[in-house]
């Protein structure tokens, strides 16, 4: 799943978070080049550090004219692109502004949607969209246990369970993380994303409306099936791990390949102290 | 869906909540008598002005003597029966506990299988589990509008895809409510319940994480498919409205004749007020 790239530079639209900066890192240490194209108020300033250049939100058209003029033929979407203090900070640009009616006819469709029509729309201005797996794929999580621990039968029929849940909700666009113990769903995550689902599960033990002894609970996350991988890669760093351990769950299972693991080193070092597995499972999509 | 009774008392085991009061007021009016079991510590006290006894959770066999005692064929579970802090309290009987190699065995298939497991039970004993459907459908939602509001025609598409994904989830026992908009489900209910499903996309909006202009979004609920709606009937009452006006959403779509109106009359009046719709749909478990 490499892209065999011909030494053109790879244009990384760097949303929030230190995702970009990670991609990008290991897009360099593989001999490739990247232009690194930030959003004020949205993207880690430290992307300054290499060939860079900042847009506004909305600045589509712009996109492509520095992914063009950077010589790149390929550019990357990494990192959450939406902020609400940032959109009120947006300004479309003509470009999008035309694609407007488009976008809108997508949202309607859900999230899965509205990716799937950005990302027909650069395919058409000549460029090819690429995914993390595509470019990186040494930061996806692998299939098996990642780190010391691997989880116990019970765990893994949880989180098959758990991955035929999210096959079921998937035609709907919903759903890329659960939380599972003993084949009951005690978690979707829908709009409020992965940290406030952890969270929940957390209060809910806490306040003792679920009653669950020690650490259990499985964490399943899988990109959506009819997602458009390229545009939003599911990720779980060190950070997801200490939310894991608020919410006294036993471990995390993944599509293997199909997620990326943010700071690998430290993730698998946080989970290895919490006693947490992270297991990837190949039959996720399946 | 009336039961054609016999003239022999309804005996109600009332959980939590003012919802078996209100079935013990409409069943009465209908001119049946009714035994109310109680349960210490879970049950309002008002049920002790009607025929009644309490018992403590867990005492199963407890039950039956008491329904037989009092005359009673049929059995209606009302309310939610669960609340930790009682079950430390519990003083599970000689008959629970033959049953508890079944509900272990149930509950490691969901909820669903548990209540039915434990119907199955009564039934073994010679009871006739009833819903509150059949012993007071007065009080089930009917089709169409309920209220002086009806739904807007992206608010019915919003509805018919809510009862979809409500469908797709039933296989797997989770799910008897939704908050979609512009076919986007923002949230999914699972353990935490409605109360906290609602108050969560009140959150979202008010954090801006969900961008929505005005009132929008339907909450979606319905009996999960394969539930055993005699034993856990699903309802709304006017708390819900308050609820729905804190989340900003403007109405509340449910399967016709299978979700209970607590307080019906308040309900509406709520609903009139806040500008909520309240409509039933025959559609909503085809």
């Amino acid at each position: 799943m490499t892209d065999g790239h011909d030494g053109t530079p790879l244009a990384i639209v760097c949303g929030a978070g230190r995702f970009p900066l990670v991609v990008a890192e290991e897009v360099v240490r593989g001999g490739r080049p990247v232009f690194l194209i930030g959003m004020g108020g949205v993207s880690d300033p430290e992307i300054a550090q290499r060939p860079h250049a900042f847009i506004r939100m909305g600045q589509f058209g712009r996109i492509l004219e520095l992914a063009r003029g950077a010589g790149a033929r390929d550019i990357l979407f990494v990192g959450a692109m939406t902020r609400p203090a940032t959109w009120r900070d947006a300004r479309p640009d003509l470009r999008l502004l035309m694609l407007l009616p488009r976008l809108v006819r997508a949202f309607r469709g859900g999230d899965d949607h509205l990716l799937s029509a950005l990302a027909g729309a650069i395919t058409e201005a000549g460029f090819t969209v690429r995914g993390v797996h595509e470019v990186a794929p040494r930061l996806m999580l692998p299939d098996g246990a990642s780190g010391a621990l691997s989880p116990s039968p019970g765990e893994i029929a949880d989180a098959r369970f758990g991955f035929e849940v999210l096959a079921a909700l998937s035609p709907f666009d919903v759903g890329q993380g659960l939380v599972v113990h003993n084949r009951r769903v005690l978690a979707v995550e829908a709009a409020e994303g992965t940290d406030l689902m952890l969270a929940r599960v957390a209060e809910l033990r806490a306040s003792g409306r679920l009653h669950l002894k020690g650490r259990c609970g499985v964490f399943i996350k899988a990109p959506k099936r009819g997602q458009d991988r390229r545009m939003d890669t599911p990720a779980i760093g060190p950070h997801t791990i200490s939310r894991l351990e608020a919410a006294g769950l036993a471990g995390i299972a993944v599509a293997a390949g199909e997620v990326m693991a943010v700071d690998g080193g430290d993730l698998i070092e946080s989970a290895d102290q919490a006693g947490i597995f992270v297991s990837g499972f190949r039959q996720g999509l399946a």
